[in-house]
C-alpha cells in the first residue's frame, strides 16, 4: 500500500534556550531532522512534506530534494501543523496511510516506522500510534486505556489530573492514519485546551469517540524519546554516537574508549583502523586501513591514508597520504596534501601546500600556497612569506632540496631542486636547481661583553627593581 | 528559632594518602570544606564554627570572614572535636540548636540542613540525625533502632558485631541537638573503644539512655556521602561537576558529552554558548553567549567573549574580545587582551600583551609584554625580545602595521602606525610611521654548492656512519 | 599437588577483523595473552604450554623465558588444540592436574584459577570447570545440568537447541583436569558437529558419560569474558583500565576522572601525584610524589620527578627532574633529560638534549643533539641546525649563557659559559665564555614606504582580485 510522510518541524525548542529551531540542532554530525528525513525515506512514502515553522529558512535549508516544506506561519499545536501539510496533499485515497512523525526525535529507525505502517495496513485499523514505558513520563502525553486495555484517549501534560499523571505509558508522538481518518479527526480538532492550540494526540479521543479502531503499537523509550532540552540532546549525541562507534568496531575498526571518540555519521572507516580517546571525526572524513588516529585529534572532510599515523592535530580538507606522519601538534588547513610518506610534524601549519613523497616539514614551520618536491626536507622555523598585505603568492621548493632552518621565503619564489638554503637566510630571489641560497652576514664575537652587560644592569638596578621572567 | 553551626574539618584523612588535610580536597574546583560551609550558611546560623586540627592553617585559610576556627591540637575523635567548639560557645540557651555537620560531605544541600534543622524544631526532639540506606554500609556507624523502630544507638564499624554490620542504615553524620542534649552528652562521653576516642555518634545512645528523644530524618546517600578514599573524591567530583553542568544546561548552554566536560562552581557561562569534550573551566572564568569552546581548553580565570572561537588553546587570566579566534594550539597567558575580532591563531603564545581590534597574530609567534594596534597583522614567527637577561621592556605595534614574517622585536622598540617590517628583520631601533624597517644582507646564490656538498659527505662516510634523523 | 598449565592461543578472532592473532591484542597496554600468562604464572604450575596457531611468530614474540610454544598448525578446535599441547607434555601422574585457560580472557585472576585447581585437587572430581551466568549467554556453550544439579554436558552455541539456548549458565572455558582424565577424554573426542572440529567442551560430556565427575565452580561474568569483538575489547580494556587506577587510587594517586584517564600496567605512581584527563601513561613511565600530570598529556617510557608541572605535552624516552615545568604543548623526544627546576615551555620540541639545572626553553624552539648548562636562558626561536642534510651534530651551550631570540645554532657549534648571542644571529663559529656572538646587517628605515606599497597594490588590483587570508 502507497503512503505519504509529514514531519513535524515548526518547533522553536524554547526550553533548549538556543537561537536554533530545534529540528536543526546536531546529533552526532546530522541535524535532528536528517535523522529523521532518513528513516521516513527508507519507509518509501510516496511524497514527503516537512512542516517548517520557527526561523522556517534554516529548517528548509536542510532538505534533501524531493522533500516538500510546508510552512506553518503560526505556532498554533500539532494538529494545526499537520492541517498545513494536509492541506497541502490534496484529495487522498481514503486507505492511503499518512504517517506523522516528530522532527525531533533523532533516534528513530527506518525498522521501527515501517512496522507502524504495517500494523496498520495489515489490521486495518484506523490509526495506529507508537506508546513507550517511560520511567519518567513528565511532560508526554499520557495514554488512556480503556478497561478492555483498548486506546481511549491520549492526554498532554499540561491537561492531565493526578490519577492520568501517573500512567507511564506515553504517546510517543508517531502516527499512521488511513487518510479519512486524518482528515475527519483535524476538522473535529478544538482549541479546547490551556494553550489554546490544536493537539494532534487529540485525534486519537476523537477517533475512538467515532468509532474508530486506535492499535497502539509498543516501541522502546531509547528509539522514540524526543528531544525538549540541552540535557536530552546531549544525551541523543551520546547514544547516537555510540552506535556508529558499535557499527564500526563490528567491521573491525579498534576504539580504545568509545566512550571518548566522536565519529559522526558520514565518516568512513577501513577494518584495522585504530583510534584513540579524544578523536574527533566530523563531516566526510575517511581513514585508510591500518592509520593510527589519536589520541586529540579533530579531523573534518578529511582524507587519512591506510597506514598514517595522526595525533595531536587538526586536520580541515586536508589530505593526508598513505603512511604519513602527522603531529604531535600539527595543523593542516583546507588544501593540504601530503603524498605518501611524507611528515607534517610537530608545530608545523600547513595550508594550500602539496608536500611530495616522502618529504619532510619536521618542526616549527609555516608553509601557505607552496608545493614541496618528493623528498625535500624542510628545516625548522621555515615560513613561506606567502602574504604581502595585499594577496598571496605561491612558493615552490623543489625535489630533493634542502631548506635550512629558519629559511624566510618570500613568495613568489622557487628553491630549486636539489638546492639548499643557507640557516636563517631571507630568500626573495629564485635559487636554481643545486644551488646554495645564502642570506647572511659574517658573525662577529666580542670579548668581555657579558660582564659589561651585567655592569649595566647592576647600575641600572639602582633605579627599578627586577621582574619575574 | 536560632541555631549555631560547627563543621568538623580537623581531619588527616590518611586513606587519601595526601599531604593536604581532608577538608582541603577540592571537588569541582572547591575545597570539600566551602561546600559544606556554603550548605551551612544558607540555613542562617548566628555562628559558625570550624574545628580544625591537622595542617589546621591550610583549612583555616578557606575560611569566609565571619566563620570562627576552633583548634582541636589533637586527634581524639568527632566527639572530642565538638567538645572544643561548644566549649568555645559559651553558654547557649538550652532549646538553641546546634547543628553538627562533617566538613567532608561535599554533596551536602541546604535543602537537607534545613530539613534536619526543622525536624528537630518542629518535633521538639532532643536531637534529629540524618541517616542513609546504603548499599554498601563499610565504614560508616550503624543505625540501631529498638523493636519499635525508634533509635537506639549508633555503632562504629570498628566496634561492631557481625549483626551489626549486617544493618545497611548508617549515621550520616549530621547532628540538630537541642543545646544542653549537646552539653550534657558530651559530658557523659567516655573514650571507652578501640581507638580510645570520643565519639560523637555515642551521643545517640547516651541522649536514648538519658531518656531523651532522637529523631532519625532519612536522607539519600548521594547528598550525605562522606569522603574518605581517593575514588569517593573522584566520585564527589564527578557528581558534583555533572550538576553543575545540568544548571547549565538548563540555563541554554550546549553541551557535547558532559561527561567529558569541566566546569568549576564559580565559572559563569551564558546560554547558547557551546562546549565540546576536553573543555576546563576553572576559576572565575566567564563565557558569553555564541562563544565555542573546545575541543580541549583549559581556561582559569579567563573571559571569553561572545561570538568567540576557542579551541585547543590555554587561557590563565586572559581576557577574548567579542568574536575572536584563539587555536588551535595557543597559549594565552596572564595580562593578555584580545580585543573584539582580534585573532591569535596557530602556536601562538601571548603574555602581559593587548592585540587591538581585528589585529592577527596568525602563526608561530610568542608577544610579551607588548600592545598591537588595531587591525594590524603580525607575521609568522614574530618574536618580542622582551627579556634583556635582566629585566622586561614592552613593544608597540601602531595600527595597521605589517610585521613581516620572523621579525625579532628588540624591546624597547615601536613600530609605527602603518609601518611595514621586512621579513628576517631584528628590529632594534624604532620604526616610524608608515616607514618600513629592514635588517638584511643581500641574498647570494652559489651554484653548485649542491654538488660540492655530496661529495665532501661522501668522502666524510668512509670514516662514519649515518644516522636517522 | 603439583599443575601444568596449557593456555590456548591459537586463534584468529576473524569477528575482530584485525591482522593481529586475537591473543596480541593490548588491553591496558599489555597483550591479552600477557594477562593470562600472569595468572597462570601466579599458580606456580610446573610447566606452561602456550598453544599458538594463527600467525604464530607474533604470539610466541610475547612468552616470557621458560613459557613453552607449541603449534597448532591447522585450526581444527579447542580440542584438537589441547592435544597438541598434551602430546608435548609426555607421560604424566595420573593425577596431576591439567589446568587448560583461554589466552583471550585478560581479566581472569590467579585467584580465580587458584580456586579451580583447589577446587579439583581438595574434591578429588576429574575434572573442575569455571561456569559464569551471563545475561546474554550468546556464543558460549551452555552448560547442561542433570536434575540433581550435577554438570551433564556443555553444547556449544552452534549446535544448541532453542531450548538449551535458554539456558545463562555458560562454561567459561577454563578446565583443571585430572591428567588421566584430560588424556581418556581427548582420545575419545570426535569432529561431529557443524564445524567438524575437536571441541574441548565435549569433554565434559565424555568425563561425564565415562563415570566421571565434573565440578563446577561458578565464577563472576566479569572475570571469565572473553573477547571476541572489537567491543568486547573495547570493555576489556575499561575494566583493566579502571582496575589499575583504583589501585593507584588506594595507593593515593588523586585522579580527576578516572574514565578519562590511561594508565597501562607497568607505571608506577607516587601517593601524592595528580593526574587530570586526558593523561595516557604508557610502558614504563615513572611519576614521582607530588608530580601534577595533565591535561592530556602522552608519555611512554618516560620519568617525570617529584613535583613537576606537565601538561599538553608529549614524553617518549624522556626524563623530567624534580620540580621541572613541561607544557603547555610540549614534545620530549628520546633522550631528553631535564634537569632539576629546568622548563621546555610552550610549543618547544627536545630531542637527544640534556637541559641543566633550572636552565629555561621557555618558547618555540627546537633543540636536538644538544647539551645546555645550568641557569642558560634559551630564547624564542632557537633552533639547533643539527642535521646538515647528512648526518647530525652536536650543539653545547655553556651554563648561564643568554642565547638570544632567534638564534640558528649551527651545529657542530658551542656557546661559552654566560656568554650571549643577539637576537636572529645564525651562529655558526664558537662563541667563547662571557663573549656575545652577533650576525646582523644593520637596520634600515625607509620612510613613505606604507603609501608607496598601497599604491603598488592599488595598481595590481585592476589586474586580479584579492583573497583572504
Amino acid at each position: 500500500m502507497s503512503h505519504v510522510a509529514i514531519v513535524l518541524a515548526a518547533g522553536q525548542g524554547t526550553r533548549m534556550k538556543s537561537p536554533l529551531p530545534k529540528a536543526c540542532h546536531l546529533v552526532a554530525g546530522r541535524p535532528m531532522l536528517g535523522w529523521a528525513l532518513e528513516a521516513v525515506a527508507a519507509t518509501g512514502p510516496s511524497r514527503t512534506l516537512v512542516v517548517v515553522g520557527h526561523r522556517a529558512e534554516l529548517v528548509e535549508a536542510l532538505l534533501p530534494p524531493g522533500v516538500e516544506s510546508c510552512l506553518q506561519s503560526s505556532q498554533l499545536g500539532t494538529g494545526h501543523a499537520t492541517l498545513q501539510a494536509v492541506s497541502l496533499l490534496g484529495t487522498l485515497d481514503p486507505e492511503t496511510t499518512v504517517l506523522v512523525v516528530p522532527g525531533d526525535a533523532p533516534m528513530m529507525s527506518a525498522e521501527v516506522l515501517s512496522g507502524l505502517l504495517s500494523a496498520r495496513e495489515d489490521s486495518g485499523a484506523d490509526l495506529a500510534i507508537l506508546t513507550a514505558d517511560l520511567a519518567d513520563p513528565t511532560g508526554y502525553g499520557r495514554v488512556v486505556r480503556n478497561p478492555d486495555s483498548s486506546v481511549q484517549r491520549v492526554v498532554e501534560q499540561r491537561d492531565a489530573d493526578p490519577a492520568t499523571l501517573a500512567i507511564t505509558e506515553v504517546n510517543a508522538g508517531f502516527y499512521a492514519f488511513a487518510a479519512e481518518t486524518l482528515v475527519a479527526g483535524l476538522a473535529a480538532l478544538s482549541p479546547d485546551n490551556d494553550q489554546g492550540e490544536l493537539y494532534l494526540t487529540d485525534l486519537v479521543g476523537i477517533t475512538v469517540g467515532s468509532g474508530g479502531r486506535v492499535l497502539p503499537v509498543s516501541a522502546d523509550e531509547s528509539v522514540v524519546s524526543g528531544i525538549n532540552t540541552q540535557t536530552q540532546l546531549a544525551a541523543a549525541n551520546t547514544a547516537r554516537r555510540r552506535a556508529i562507534l558499535e557499527e564500526w568496531m563490528v567491521a573491525g575498526v579498534a576504539v580504545t574508549d568509545p566512550d571518548r571518540t566522536y565519529v559522526d555519521f558520514r565518516v568512513e572507516l577501513a577494518a584495522g583502523v585504530q583510534l584513540y580517546p579524544g578523536v574527533h571525526l566530523e563531516g566526510a572524513t575517511v581513514v585508510g586501513s591500518g592509520a593510527v588516529v589519536g589520541p586529540d585529534v579533530f579531523a573534518i572532510d578529511a582524507t587519512i591514508g591506510p597506514g598514517a599515523r595522526v595525533w595531536y592535530a587538526v586536520l580541515r580538507q586536508a589530505e593526508v597520504g598513505p603512511g604519513c606522519e602527522v603531529g604531535p601538534y600539527a595543523s593542516l588547513r583546507p588544501g593540504t596534501v601530503l603524498r605518501q610518506g611524507a611528515k607534517a610534524g610537530t608545530f608545523v601549519e600547513l595550508k594550500q601546500t602539496v608536500v611530495g613523497e616522502d618529504a619532510k616539514v619536521p618542526h616549527l614551520s609555516y608553509l601557505g600556497d607552496a608545493i614541496v618536491g618528493a623528498g625535500a626536507n624542510v628545516g625548522a622555523g621555515t615560513i613561506t612569506c606567502n602574504f604581502d598585505g595585499h594577496q598571496k603568492h605561491q612558493t615552490r621548493i623543489g625535489e630533493g632540496a634542502f631548506v635550512g632552518s629558519n629559511t624566510m621565503l618570500v613568495a613568489p619564489v622557487s628553491i630549486g631542486a636539489g638546492a639548499v638554503t643557507g640557516a636563517g637566510s631571507v630568500i626573495t630571489k629564485d635559487v636554481e636547481d643545486g644551488a646554495l641560497g645564502l642570506e647572511r652576514s659574517p658573525q662577529r664575537n666580542l670579548p668581555g661583553y657579558a660582564a659589561k652587560r651585567r655592569a649595566r644592569y647592576r647600575a641600572a638596578e639602582r633605579d627599578q627593581p627586577t621582574e619575574g621572567h
